[in-house]
């Protein structure tokens, strides 16, 4: 089928070669001349207007957004003013799921449908297929059935509903972002546990490290129990036959750590982008416990160097009723 | 090659299925004859004690484990009494790695050979085969690659090492139940995340709740944005679809909820079972932070009803600075 | 000088006792005749509707907020609608700071001051006096001077600023709740550290326990270092004569626990009103690490029951892929 | 009564001087003669050797430790052998519980007695007194009783059994450190409870900084929330005035800020010193959620830089699936 695709970004960009590859006919536009051409090189159909691309389209028209979030909200109105009832608007970025809620609600007061999908896969989606957790009204989802089969990777014949072909209608409006947000929201737990976890295997060793022998350094009780020098990038991959913990995340790790067992080329700031964020709000307005997550989340503020100043008035308080000195580095 | 067994439970049942179906020898001994006599029947060498499994093997010994962990280290000591230098005792249980250090040692002392062999996989070893994290000496580990090789679930060309074969030899030994030590704390952090995930997921229809209007019940703000009733067993099924977080614990979690999606048999109630405890205390003594795999961890704690005194202080505290009487369910 | 008190509750009522005390004339309203009737009796004038209270205050009017949160705001925008520019609205309650920021600039626009007044104290505010966090206009915080001097426990020559009349003016619209929110979390936060630890010493005699030996029951290694049975009255006492953790919070606690040590009328559902919820929000949108303060909470959202969910889907988890049937209780 | 202080750095010195102008005889002694002779100097008498401190003191001798945990086991057993049954050593310092426990076994069989007394007030304790947590025989307890009462700040008529002297007997040996290791186990809870506090307080201002707009950081979405540049010093004062947060710990940190607002001669390294490591490991040994005081230990191992290597591979994870570098400083 025909769908336009605006924002040509790494996934953007990806996911069009993943449709034209499935056959579909897909116009395209983005604010960099260069990613347009470089599609149409490619057998897309280049617009270089929104004007355009809405023109370029047959009715229904279905324009697939994949931008960043602060401006999604913005474009989708901007389009839906170009666009006629009976169309449209899929948002497959990582927007808040809150804005998706209420872009619905306004979009579908002028006739025109609104689309939140949430996308995983990341840069391996182009030949793995995309995750599509999918939120909006049913003729719209029904209509792009063929669009959200060829971004899949496959369904699946002993599943139900329309996760047999291998993608998700979760619900009205803001229901995809919303799975998508708390898929984000497992992925830094997950991420943190294999985290934590391996910074535990590295420091198998520290019975062997000499310690300083100062009060403000606590002595390792049993440095015999902790003699072991692990091969971390080993033990990654060994995790990948039969353990429990068998995951795509650990392939990854594993061939990360495979490449480059130091880890040399990273600092270790780690950034967060806004849908960790939102889950754990999501689980505080809703009640629900969220310890791992949560942590997860602040142990990334904290590699962006946010705990400074509350460390800064602990190390204050322990001069001042302890007479510690703040141990220098 | 020929190996024995002791200690015929889940666990090491099939792991003697697994051996035979390679075509090793195994000796099998277990203190219920009923399990014994299962494994005869299907191909093993039965003993009746400890001294006629020495006896029936051919030297160097290889007698494995598979014990609770609370009993390995008494019947590793009959054992030892048992053998002579140059054999080795196996144990694949979940001892803590601290016994297995000082296991190593004794035996060592006495030229018998303590291989330690952190075993994952779960009720699905017998198909998928074990993951298998090993310390102990090399001329033992180097003995028993057969067996090894045989348990793993196949190994990988591109991998170096042992990873070639499966398994991991980690180090010495202590070092292959201190892998599959923190490889438990790291599975206890994975379920939490999902877990988490999941419980926000089902809490996304709060605002479609009647809520109690009283001061100790907090008001949800925004009701609009919770009306989403998630089909959590669909959610589970899709991202198993090229999502980020696509793992072993998902397709299990996915299965568990396609049969059962109410969870109906459960109550909640979740156990440890000792390595997530030694994996949190192994990051406090190494100073490592594990704000996560310890959150995973008192979660089960409160689970089993170990907060309730904490709590109760909470409520008196709120009665006594805030005339707070505690809300009956 | 005269002001006028709106909700005469468990706070309400003591503030106005608290003002008449020093000499202030209050002008009092409830919806329940009974609270105003009581006030009229130790000196209060009463009035029977919100726009009488208006009708009988000298100008610029003064008129002072105790209302649940959930109803405040309403009860702003009809009271703004009676007065006139130069009079003073104070929210005293326990509201959102963020609906503070909104009421200022609305009531701005109109001429009139709103003021938030962030008030702790609890019950024991009438003769302990109140905590006061002030936001709002200049000119209306100088106004009320005498009135927060009055509410406040007394001030301090040593201090700068408004702090020596012993209370804190600390900013804008929204600022005075902004404070008193952190304070709510940070008040969560010591709450819950002390009673974990009084958890921890309620446990110490666990060594003395019979355990049960099965599968799903971690055994407590070492027994002969748990043998204290502590008396944790006691503990709580002998902590307020000159350790570093001495504070109003354990003052009460001790007593709590020497008036019922087993505190048997407590069954440990612990409620939480808002602040704490806001403060994690807050901490997040900031991108500022907040794990204390977020355990503490999701401590009361578990003894709320809100974990049941994800602890079932552990143990449908653990049963999946280790056999492990949930113990029952 | 006579009592012999052994180890006469900031503690143990001041312990000296507050027993001297209680009356006591205090017998000393140091591996540094400067800080004998300081004492001497002020009355005490001085011994230039443990043998020495020995033999200065009647029968039953009472030798009181103040000494590093590290060294404390080794000097008992040495003091052990020089002194005769119905004799005392004290240990006052930060041991491990368990090594009371030991001690105390051990040194009951050869008749001398050992106490362990939890010793809280850090550099105040001179002129505010020291809080007390002992351990040990009743024996020694009773006839300790004059030195312990000396040493607290004040009993309390209205409390029972000892604390009415102001100290509390906890229980058999190592009931004393079991007590202070919870007590500092909470200190790390509070501590971390306002330093966390105080720093969303500071970033209340966050919404009128320039964020950068690039797709590695998050933007803030209501930046009109966050305008607060708020006073921190003078927060932290106007708590003390009636708020149910004071504390001892606050008065100290507002005088803190008081004096150094911007915390200018610190860089957030902070140390950690055994108990509160132990205190969590006691709450994992008897399964009692704690994720408040860990979440504060956590904090102190990450300032002191061990969350970089976990952090590094998060950085890994997500440049793997994502294709996202990491943001450099």
């Amino acid at each position: 089928m025909q769908i336009a695709m605006m924002g040509l970004g790494r996934m953007g960009g990806n996911m069009v070669r993943r449709l034209m590859r499935a056959g579909h006919e897909c116009v395209v536009y983005d604010i960099d001349p260069k990613n347009i051409a470089a599609l149409v090189s490619e057998g897309a159909t280049g617009a270089s207007s929104m004007q355009e691309l809405v023109e370029k389209l047959n009715k229904p028209r279905h324009i697939w957004l994949m931008l960043p979030a602060a401006i999604t909200g913005g474009v989708v109105k901007q389009l839906a003013a170009l666009m006629e009832p009976g169309d449209t608007i899929i948002d497959g970025g990582n927007s808040n799921y809150r804005d998706a809620v209420d872009l619905g609600a306004e979009l579908s007061a002028k006739g025109i449908n609104f689309v939140d999908v949430g996308t995983s896969g990341g840069v391996h989606g182009l030949e793995r297929g995309y995750c599509l957790m999918i939120g909006g009204p049913d003729q719209s989802v029904r209509e792009l059935d063929p669009v959200f089969a060829a971004l899949a990777p496959g369904g699946d014949e002993n599943a139900s509903g329309t996760v047999q072909r291998g993608y998700l209608h979760c619900g009205p409006s803001g229901a995809g972002h919303y799975v998508k947000m708390v898929h984000n929201g497992i992925e830094y737990g997950m991420m943190a546990a294999y985290a934590e976890g391996f910074n535990i295997l590295k420091a198998a060793n520290s019975g062997k490290q000499e310690r300083e022998a100062d009060a403000e350094t606590t002595p390792l009780a049993e440095p015999h129990y902790y003699q072991f020098d692990m091969d971390v990038a080993q033990v990654a991959q060994v995790w990948r036959h039969g353990s429990v913990i068998t995951s795509w995340l650990l392939d990854l790790t594993a061939d990360a750590l495979a490449d480059d067992p130091s880890l040399s080329q990273f600092g270790g700031r780690v950034s967060d982008s806004g849908e960790g964020r939102w889950t754990v709000k999501a689980a505080i307005d809703t009640g629900v416990p969220a310890p791992v997550l949560s942590s997860a989340l602040y142990s990334r503020f904290s590699s962006q160097g946010h705990s400074t100043y509350g460390d800064k008035l602990l190390s204050a308080m322990r001069l001042a009723f302890g007479g510690h000195f703040e141990k220098k580095d």
